[in-house]
């Protein structure tokens, strides 16, 4: 099943209690199709400026990630720097300098222009609403990610775009403030009237909450002893979800979504392990497969009579 | 099997989003016994004051809770204030008047002394020592409670009784605070090293992990659309915890235990829907059954091949 992204392709700096890194590869549509890339193929369309090092293109192309779709633009990479404390669910952002992305207009390669699952990274949802238009044929699965900032600042193309995708990613943060509910119950039920079949709802290190019309399925995060970086989490559990879902080509069923789910939360938790993509340069199927297999001993328990 | 717990019986004023009550029934022993006594009989040691009504302890009394532990003392029961925001994960502490809970020095009647199943509710840790001084007999499985307040200011005092208790219930902030780790897996690992076999990290809406030497278990809460007041969930959970498995009277093996710790989550979801014991006054089994059959629907996914 072809997997296509479009988002953001980032030099990020960061600052941890554990370490700092300037300039190291990161943005959603990395950290997506590297995720992903363990399951199958990735189409990413995205864009870099002329800083943008050769390194990281060809441990995507290696990982099977499809660059045909991203343009190298005049001036610089987006850039963004951010810095966590000892509690490292949230970052404060030092710096964005949007760069070539600020003139980002995502365009589809004739070839890209079939996928059977689409990924709208965090972007305007003016974008990724040019996305789907460009999209000859409605695919499996359409997901979209946001953030506070469409949030506030353009909500009703947010709310459009939103109803026209099957799956939103969200952190809980924002899902509340996007619905003006407080309840998380609540504000996964304003997003399923509002087009989405499906919402996963991203709690950090407390794991993810998939809502279905009917269903919720709660994935925990697996317990770490030591979380490095959670810089692209969210878009590594995507990856994953996403990725592993393409790969099974299954109906999208309720036992695939929760197996996804489990999927994106292993993912995810490789990704805070290290650094960037630090984790990913060495991680193995098998190490994958072992993480599956732990969450089951985490979660599972004998019935209660 | 029989069960004990010590701890505190109080008159709570609450605040929250959804309401204010005055001099509603709270304290720890309170919720503990009353979640528990869905499972089983329970003996409770505590102190009111001359002003606690009869109306709570009849309702206690009523449930198969034995109150022959419960001491009336000259002056004001224990009384506590706080408030809930939106965020209902967090109480602001308004006022705490110790009044007759001050000069508590717990006694155990005859009858109480070869408890099954002992639960020490938070109250100073030189008294939770002497209550383990009169116990005759080693008990079944003896759990504590604790709060950041004895972390604070008797944390020696603290760590001699956590040396002889066999589980610890404590919620996250408090284990950084008492293991000066930041990581939650480093610190349930401090604990261990300390005495208990068991420890339980409550996490509010997030739920609870369950960290035995060798295993991790990780029990959703369950998602409500409506969560009227966090006070009492924790000691709740204890509560549903201990009875549980004081009810199967089986083994401590790793599969009870994680049921426990399901019908901890079943109990303490229940007490948060409405205010003080309010929802457990109405309460049935046939409830708790269909809940805790939930949970395995929250939870459950295929093994991933």
């Amino acid at each position: 099943m072809s997997m296509l992204v479009v988002g953001s392709v980032a030099l990020d700096s960061l600052e941890t209690p554990f370490g700092v890194r300037k300039d190291v590869p990161g943005g959603s549509a990395t950290f997506f199709s590297t995720a992903a890339s363990f399951f199958g193929p990735v189409q990413l369309v995205g864009v870099v400026g002329e800083d943008f090092p050769e390194e990281p293109l060809r441990f995507l192309a290696d990982r099977g990630v499809d660059l045909a779709g991203l343009t190298r633009a005049q001036g610089r990479t987006f850039r963004w720097s951010g810095r966590y404390g000892y509690d490292l669910n949230e970052a404060q952002t030092l710096d964005t300098q949007l760069n070539v992305f600020g003139e980002f207009r995502p365009e589809l390669p004739e070839a890209f222009r079939r996928p059977d699952f689409l990924f709208l990274g965090n972007i305007h949802p003016e974008l990724q609403g040019q996305v789907l238009d460009q999209v000859a044929a409605r695919p499996k699965l359409v997901a979209m990610d946001t953030m506070n900032f469409w949030i506030e600042g353009t909500r009703e193309k947010l709310l459009e775009v939103l109803a026209r995708v099957d799956l939103l990613f969200i952190n809980d943060a924002e899902v509340r403030q996007l619905s003006r509910e407080h309840n998380v119950v609540k504000a996964a039920r304003f997003v399923l009237a509002h087009g989405p079949t499906l919402v996963v709802v991203k709690r950090g290190e407390y794991g993810a909450l998939l809502f279905e019309k009917e269903q919720v399925f709660a994935a925990p995060a697996y317990p770490l002893d030591e979380v490095f970086d959670p810089t692209g989490a969210g878009d590594s559990f995507a990856g994953g979800f996403m990725g592993f879902l393409a790969n099974r080509g299954a109906d999208l069923d309720a036992d695939s979504l929760r197996q996804a789910c489990v999927a994106g939360s292993t993912l995810a938790s490789f990704c805070v392990e290290r650094f960037s993509l630090d984790r990913f340069r060495e991680l193995t199927r098998r190490e994958i497969d072992e993480r599956l297999a732990a969450f089951r001993t985490l979660t599972d328990f004998r019935p209660i009579a």
